[in-house]
């Protein structure tokens, strides 16, 4: 395997000793969440928004996201507080529209090994997320960066979420052994997303300090529901003060 | 989840108690071999030949295949023999191509989840062949070929071809339990893949003999290596002898 | 790894061509049950009946068998339907009390790496039927019967009943591909559990006929909740046709 | 799920804001290395000196443990050097030769739901670290700590040491999930075992930082190849520091 060269991971950014830390909801639902979420970013000095436009759900009845309005509305709300974008890209096709308004697009679990994605973004000239698939080897992982860095597009942050085992107490298990693996095997940063990986809100701070302590460049975390939170202040009072909590 | 319809497999194939035997190549490398394969299957009565133009590649340094002029081989071959052609779709993109040449699209399991290519294939009017991913629960494997059928598409033929487990003594773990269980859920008609499954030549005849004990549909076989084995004529006969039993 | 020598499985039984067919209760409850269940397979020619007297429960409170008593029971019912008797054994001490009562002792899953429990039974001189441990990797499975055949004891059964993955469809995964495997390495005989792999009364009657098929030298059928059977008796035909149905 | 009570963990031993730190040679080989490393411990104010006399082993051809005369020697060693003793029981038979020489009687993963060794520990009055089943739920491990405490023994230490996925990179998963969820569900403490989990020496000191972030109360490391070590000074020192990193 080559070895893969980053530069810097944001053009703008100026990459060194500083962490990863991304948030932001599941999908983009509406202006007044996203900013609110936004100023709490700031406020906390974490500098990526993330949020869904467009959503790879298991079920096609589910919701599938605002589209090219969520985009917009992303890049409005992250220029606005100062913040880097982050979303998903689903499809080749859509690589253009999404490389238009955010500056890290996001490639999801589903889609780790959708070859045909990861070239297409591997042409652009964005910084990609790559999320590991909930079955992937950690070698396959890295030969799924490899995909895009063929291309010429070395700007690529891995992101460990959890693997599917049979423990059906959290949502996947999150395998931290990852992080000294891709460690020792390629120079890209590694970040944890232990949202996605639990499933229980009341575990994400425990294994974002887990994380850290053993070596991850950030952390991407899930303000879940956050429509809803805005109308039931105690369940956001304990989801909120993550940031501070793990930033600390 | 809706119900779904299927009205017949393949246009102009006379679906009913007959059973879908596909066999063929990974790859097409040649025109010679593919000719082989199909005069075998022909022999043998078994009506689908496959063979993949477009390769999904866990390392982007490996063959990806001969793209449109695999399909176009596959497609004169599979005339010549009155076979129906089967040959995997890997993007949104290349969908109207394959489905230029082939009968049956086929989904693999990197891309069983792969949404916005499942979208596309549920607007085109081939039959599609989608296997289940590695990592998919069957109540996933449904979902996503709902993702086909809600786009106007009933003509889904479900492949079970294992999944990954900690076992390490065959490639995948064949998960038969699958059979009663779709059976159970679907109308779709469902067959297996053992050769993905196992990985070895001498357990593909007594598990593609237990897929059909249990009800499966049919088969999908894997002839592994054809150029090579046309030089090592020892190991062909190991490998093509098994149409016959299997089917008998 | 040595090679296993099976001179004949119960010393009584003409073991050649005929299969393995076991059947019986989890648990054994009460005489009238026992009997009924003996009554069936005498009238189906299966030659051997299990029932649990010591139990070995997930939790410490759930119901942990009659203990001798049950063995009492199992072996005056066996006897007068002219059955083999089947029980499990959970210690070391408890080897010669059960092995007094009945003609194969099983060791259960969850002991199947009990090594003091393994090689207590290897001195014994009743059959053991060795079920494969839910993780157990094939070639462990095989480490585990050396364990008992060391010690002298070559009668040996081995008993393939699904192994834990990701998928929920199903209580366990049934790896009918041990049964390829297993017969390439060993020349003890291999029987399928499909009651404990599938936990799904529909399932046991095709994974049973899958299991024959590619070669499996007979079958365990868990007979469930004969005790309420006898007060539904809608239900107790539902599983009850399974004999004359696999046996076929 | 009854609750359980832990008073204190070693009876001699102050428990309170003290982790408990564990560290020895998976297997006793000889007086010198054993003394090597409980000087080492007690240098780094570690507590609790392991070592196996009787061994769980795979195959019955691998060295089984001095037995007995490991047993003492560990005793003699631990004392000399103020540190607590640790070693594995394999049989209920076994629990009261080695409860008479070591302060904490470990069950390990392969008998982790071995019901009878279980109740047998339950009986006796000295401490337990119970190792979680590499296959085994998390409710299941609870499980399985209730049948040791049901018997009247409340000092129970837990132990993640990683489960079975499918990933080789690592010869575990370890799932750290396991604390935060343990946590909540038990007021036992919960070591963690990094060596067993990842199998490799260089991801130990990443992980058990990693452990201890999250909540953990203690870490259990495997000071591997002692006798090999001391005849390798390279590789020792690539080993032993660990304790310091750690313990810092």
């Amino acid at each position: 395997m080559n070895s893969l060269q980053v530069s810097k991971i944001i053009p703008s950014f100026s990459w060194g000793s500083e962490k990863i830390f991304i948030a932001g909801p599941c999908a983009i639902e509406n202006e007044e969440d996203l900013e609110h979420v936004a100023s709490v970013l700031e406020a906390c000095q974490w500098k990526f928004l993330r949020g869904g436009a467009f959503k790879p759900r298991t079920s096609p009845y589910s919701f599938q996201g605002l589209g090219e309005e969520g985009l917009k509305l992303l890049n409005r709300v992250s220029q606005k507080y100062h913040l880097y974008s982050v979303s998903e890209v689903l499809s080749p096709e859509e690589v253009p529209l999404v490389a238009e308004y955010v500056d890290v697009l996001q490639i999801g679990s589903r889609n780790a090994q959708n070859f045909s994605l990861l070239k297409k973004v591997g042409e652009c000239k964005k910084s990609i997320l790559l999320k590991r698939g909930m079955m992937m080897k950690l070698e396959e992982f890295l030969l799924a960066a490899e995909y895009i860095a063929e291309k010429g597009n070395p700007n690529i942050i891995l992101c460990e979420r959890g693997i599917r085992t049979f423990e059906t107490a959290t949502r996947n298990t999150l395998d931290l052994s990852a992080i000294p693996y891709l460690k020792e095997h390629t120079s890209l940063p590694i970040i944890v997303d232990p949202s996605h990986a639990t499933g229980k809100a009341s575990y994400v701070t425990p294994l974002a300090k887990a994380a850290l302590s053993c070596g991850a460049d950030g952390l991407m975390i899930e303000v879940l529901f956050l429509g809803l939170l805005k109308r039931q202040v105690q369940l956001r009072k304990r989801v909120l003060p993550l940031f501070p909590v793990i930033v600390e």
